[in-house]
């Protein structure tokens, strides 16, 4: 047999970069790489206990469930969401197996070959990996550290007549960044003058550090009653990964279309892993133990900084996020991240350069730090591996 | 905003049929409809304990997993179908969501729209839906009892040059039919003479009546290095359906190509429940369980059919299976089985009427039946209501 792969699998290749780093996995390299949520604060007795409740309910809770998700934690999610200022009907939620499937539903049922998307440059690599798949053209918009560039966005606007735009307003992956009021307000604006259909990902919103700022998602700041955003989140940064559970709300038509897709695409996501999470959200409470997470990655990105500090660098720089797992860090311009990474492995210590996470022409002077990940104890000794590479990368290169 | 959804999504209508099934549910209506599992011989308590022994093995448990599946619930669905002539490397092997996942992702990496995938007439719904959205032609070739024509087969790929052959040769959805050895091997030579890849949809093939026949895979019939053939099944009839774990295994290249598709798709499928798949594999006598199962649902089978004889009928005819769960039924040529099935939830029972699964004009004096969801009780109950409406549809139509 002769394979011929479609044209899309042919070009979706696998990156040096993440050769390298599976080269680190289950090795002694202190790996700032993924992003990975601390386990020594995943809730295993609450999650123990709900998935007991579930068995209790009988055998009945082992049998074919609805695409849509189980009932019970769609109406638990829309009255915890509802809490937040985020209301949507249980009947316009979808459940996923994790966000990630909804991005990758809604390119689906709502983008053709060819059509243009807009992104914030860099962006979540595995979201441009979806639009790839679907032969989507993705353009980015010029951002700062408020947001994306409104000016640039009309332009582009104008220029590719796009279908839809791609954010991660609160705490994206990987820059850490955090949208302002006014740049939310503004793209809503735009999406509702302009027909373009805003996809919000809000994986990482609810970890956020500070107590005396909101940051309003921009599906709740939609008023129309024909709303132009769609929204989607996951319990694998407040709960746990492996459950695999996400949620996506928004429009009634293009939740029904994106129904069907997950209809033929896998039935439904694991029914026992929903039902377990909604007696998890019964009986435990959720809120304290994201407060706990919150303060515990709080600390975690300031230790972090606090160590990059006590380096005598003075031409590389970092941002301190409000939020989320990542910090992003620009090195001098003439610098190349991903020989950076070289040099790191070598020293036991990994990250993600982020050329990974462009479109276009790649900032290759830029890296993500995940800092959620790393004990504290590993975190010093990790970014003493990274002083020794940024010097072992300064005699070979500089 | 006025969302346009794309050109499949807007052709993905829900069929009045379904529409009708879904009046039936939660009613008293006894449905022989859904494709649904016996909920009595689900192995709770088992897999009860299977979950205590992944929530033992500490929170790494609950982390991220690898896209390509827990690697030890890998291994042992190796070991486990090498016992029946079956070997696949578990390199070679991705899990997914269900075996409905293997369908779409091989859709994904392996067709372009407008390629020709050939299917039996009729065939499984669900996979009509994934060619569907993939934008791929669907050829269907004659089949009778034994599987499909050899003849017709070759024919239309001199016609047509398909990429693919889709078939479930053992106890298919909906007609229940098994493919003699002699179509095995023929359809086997065929693919790898043409380089028309053959996927081996066999969700049901465990679930065999007989003892003194075996039904070899096509996939374990295939000498070749480089094989034609692309093997799923799913642990959703043999254990439950709820834990929404399949698999996949073949060639090489075409895994990898799932595997990076599946990682744009939903990164990965619960890792949670793979694990629990893995302890009750190791800690329960499935092979055991699953005789249990056949032995039930053969009763089952047996007491549909003989049910059915007990009617005055001499123009209606049906199937007794060698497995699965589905039996067919051919009513005189002028009936229409939709019509019959208003006539029937009017008497409180459903089935699902063949018109859904056939490619081009459909059969429509066919219809769907389940056996192994209904109870002994329920079934007798059931097949009388069908009798009461077989008349008042003869009374109406005939």
């Amino acid at each position: 047999m002769n394979y011929l792969l479609s044209e899309t699998a042919q070009n979706s290749k696998v990156s040096a970069v993440r050769e390298i780093l599976k080269l680190t996995q289950g090795s002694s390299v202190i790996s700032f790489a993924g992003g990975l949520p601390a386990e020594e604060f995943f809730p295993i007795e609450a999650l123990d206990a709900a998935f007991e409740r579930v068995f209790e309910q009988g055998k009945k809770s082992l049998q074919y469930g609805l695409t849509e998700g189980y009932t019970p934690l769609r109406e638990q999610i829309s009255v915890r969401m509802s809490k937040k200022g985020i209301h949507a009907d249980p009947s316009d939620m979808l459940l996923t197996t994790g966000s990630q499937q909804a991005i990758d539903l809604l390119a689906r049922v709502y983008l053709e070959p060819g059509d243009v998307v807009l992104v914030e440059n860099p962006t979540y690599l595995a979201a441009l990996q979806v639009f790839h798949y679907y032969r989507v053209q993705v353009v980015s918009i010029r951002s700062d550290r408020f947001g994306m560039d409104l000016d640039d966005l009309s332009r582009k606007i104008d220029e590719y007549n796009p279908k839809m735009v791609y954010v991660t307003p609160t705490f994206s992956n990987p820059t850490g960044k955090v949208w302002s009021k006014e740049r939310r307000k503004g793209l809503l604006e735009i999406g509702h003058d302009r027909n373009v259909l805003i996809l919000e990902d809000d994986p990482y919103g609810e970890l956020q550090f500070r107590d005396d700022v909101s940051y309003p998602t921009i599906f709740s700041m939609d008023q129309h009653p024909n709303g132009a955003v769609l929204y989607t989140s996951t319990f694998s940064k407040t709960v746990v990964p492996a459950l695999r559970t996400g949620w996506v709300v928004g429009d009634p038509t293009i939740i029904q279309a994106m129904t069907r897709a997950k209809q033929a695409a896998d039935l439904h996501s694991s029914s026992l892993d929903q039902q377990a999470l909604y007696q998890l959200m019964t009986h435990f409470d959720l809120d304290a133990h994201i407060q706990e997470i919150r303060s515990q990655y709080r600390q975690r990105m300031e230790l972090m900084s606090q160590l990059l500090h006590r380096q005598p660098w003075t031409d590389i720089r970092w941002n301190e996020p409000e939020g989320g797992m990542f910090l992003w860090m620009e090195l001098p311009s003439d610098w190349n991240a991903e020989t950076l990474l070289q040099h790191a492995v070598k020293e036991g210590v990994a990250f993600v350069p982020g050329t990974e996470f462009y479109v276009g022409t790649p900032q290759s002077n830029t890296l993500r730090l995940n800092f959620t990940h790393t004990s504290p104890e590993n975190m010093a000794i990790g970014m003493e591996r990274l002083a020794r590479a940024v010097n072992s990368f300064h005699l070979a290169h500089v």
